[in-house]
């Protein structure tokens, strides 16, 4: 790394030399063709590819007033790993193309990818990035696609959770969401404009809850660990519990029921707030849950509701939906 | 599909409402776990996945003024698709993130859909569309994640050209910038912003030129075709033969030569004119080339210039760099 910031922009770079900052970065492919040629070739030990796309919009998904490069390169990685992790895989390898405006700084690229390269390690240790693409764009986006192996393994899909079930999840629940509500009331301007954190102004809770928000840690090695445990049905919760409770309950063909007092502190914010990335999964109840899950519910029979909280349909909103909850004006 | 085109706005739908309109028009899949859950399973039959991305923007790579939603689907499963192919690679499954603005239209989402369809069945028989993200940004910006197998070749990478080795292509050379060059000087009004095209103003020539930029039609069952046929070296020509030869040289520790008038009726566009997508490949000289290819060179032992053209330097331009050559204030 160097040891003073490049306040350069890309745009005064070649992409060829902005692509060298990036590969100096990400660390030693352990594909069997890494980044450089038209495409890469990752192992696929089972003769299977669990294979997930999401993208980080600058907007709807963060802001540069709150969000550094070192922590957008970490939740980019973050919530494509949470998705292969949702499969019952473990992820193998990352392609990340990169969309931004040619004002950005080499050092805010430099920092994406050690953020990149950082999440890997610290969630999915053997996940590399092995490809990518860079492109200019007046809207800076990351697209990152995440590929994983099972390792001989069936695949954890949302639509096996069976009447009887136990309800359980791994990783926080809530706390992401959390952080978001803290950035929009507390760092926007009068008009709504997002203004940088002053982190002294939060206490460590706060703190927490942001990280959360800005630079999420689901437990990525628990998805194999779900899936070996005989887990029934298995997701990442990343438009909120009722959402995505309500996703899988639909996939199954049954209802799900939910205890409010099981979702800790804060079980409103639990419920609907997105972005966490925990595990939700369904297992037999006569099995212990393995470590790390904790039970909040229970599979039920197909009812009216999806979703039923301590016995009653909540109405309450239910998760983020980009086309509706997004004023693109407001920026 | 609907007879009549939906003129309301995804910013009027919800997200899972814009993403059955897509499902319906992407054929059934054909993966071991397609699209609904956390991620696709696609089969992998030799153990290894090759996999790549490529981004297509509005303003550097795309203006709406001159591509409908039909061929911007075409053209980025296209490219993709012939990235997988400059491996020796058949493409087996796409990944799609689309991110748009709420203003965009149901009916353009439809054609896109139809038209990412459409590619795969005319380029690549056998790939589908097994996943991908929608999320709302202010710049239309489509990233597409392309998976293949070598059914157990080899990849045949960019750096194994030998001295001695013909050098050959397959696919139209030069065709897509003649089109980009029709775009810009006759499709542009006096403050250079673009204005639909008026097809009554091109003759035949014109108008392929025109196709070949905005819906490409590269040789991606010929990528097999090279591998199986020995090629030590093969990639696409996205950028331009001159930079993209010189990229093969490079990665092969040689120079090579280009024969100026091999390159068809317009040469100087053939060496520079990006976004074909024709496949450039390296053979041993000793066997005939596969149907499909032309010579139009030949690989030289490593010197001053990576490459020649009539065994002199090249001066002109050697291809497209987005970080250069986009100037994002004239949109």
């Amino acid at each position: 790394m160097s040891s003073r910031a490049d306040e350069r922009t890309v745009g005064e770079l070649s992409e060829a030399a902005v692509l060298a900052r990036i590969l100096e970065r990400i660390g030693p492919s352990r594909a069997l063709v890494g980044p450089g040629d038209d495409a890469a070739v990752v192992s696929a030990p089972d003769g299977r590819v669990v294979a997930t796309t999401d993208t980080l919009v600058h907007g709807p998904d963060f802001r540069l007033a709150w969000s550094n490069g070192f922590d957008l390169g970490w939740k980019a990685a973050a919530v494509n790993l949470a998705d292969i992790a949702g499969m019952g895989a473990r992820p193998t390898a990352l392609l990340v193309a990169l969309a931004m405006p040619g004002s950005t700084t080499v050092a805010f690229v430099e920092r994406f990818a050690e953020g990149l390269c950082a999440a890997c390690e610290a969630l999915a240790p053997g996940c590399t990035i092995e490809g990518g693409d860079l492109t200019v764009s007046n809207t800076l986006t990351i697209a990152v696609t995440a590929l994983g192996s099972l390792d001989g393994r069936q695949p954890v899909l949302r639509g096996g959770a069976r009447a009887g079930d136990v309800i359980a999840v791994a990783g926080a629940l809530g706390l992401a969401g959390r952080g978001l509500g803290i950035l929009f009331d507390r760092f926007r301007d009068a008009s709504g404009e997002a203004v940088p954190v002053d982190a002294d102004l939060l206490d460590d809770a706060e703190r927490d809850a942001l990280r959360a928000q800005l630079a999420p840690t689901p437990p990525i090695a628990l998805g194999p660990v779900a899936a070996d445990a005989g887990a029934t049905a298995l997701m990442d919760v990343s438009d909120g519990l009722l959402l995505d409770a309500s996703r899988m309950a639909a996939a199954s063909e049954v209802s799900i029921g939910i205890d409010f007092a099981a979702l800790g502190p804060d079980p409103q914010t639990a419920l609907t707030g997105g972005e966490d990335h925990a595990l939700l999964a369904a297992f037999p109840d006569s099995d212990p849950l393995p470590s790390g899950f904790r039970a909040i519910g229970r599979v039920l029979p197909a009812g009216p509701h999806r979703v039923l909280v301590d016995g009653r349909a909540h109405d309450g909103r239910a998760g983020w939906d980009p086309y509706r909850d997004w004023d693109a004006h407001r920026g």
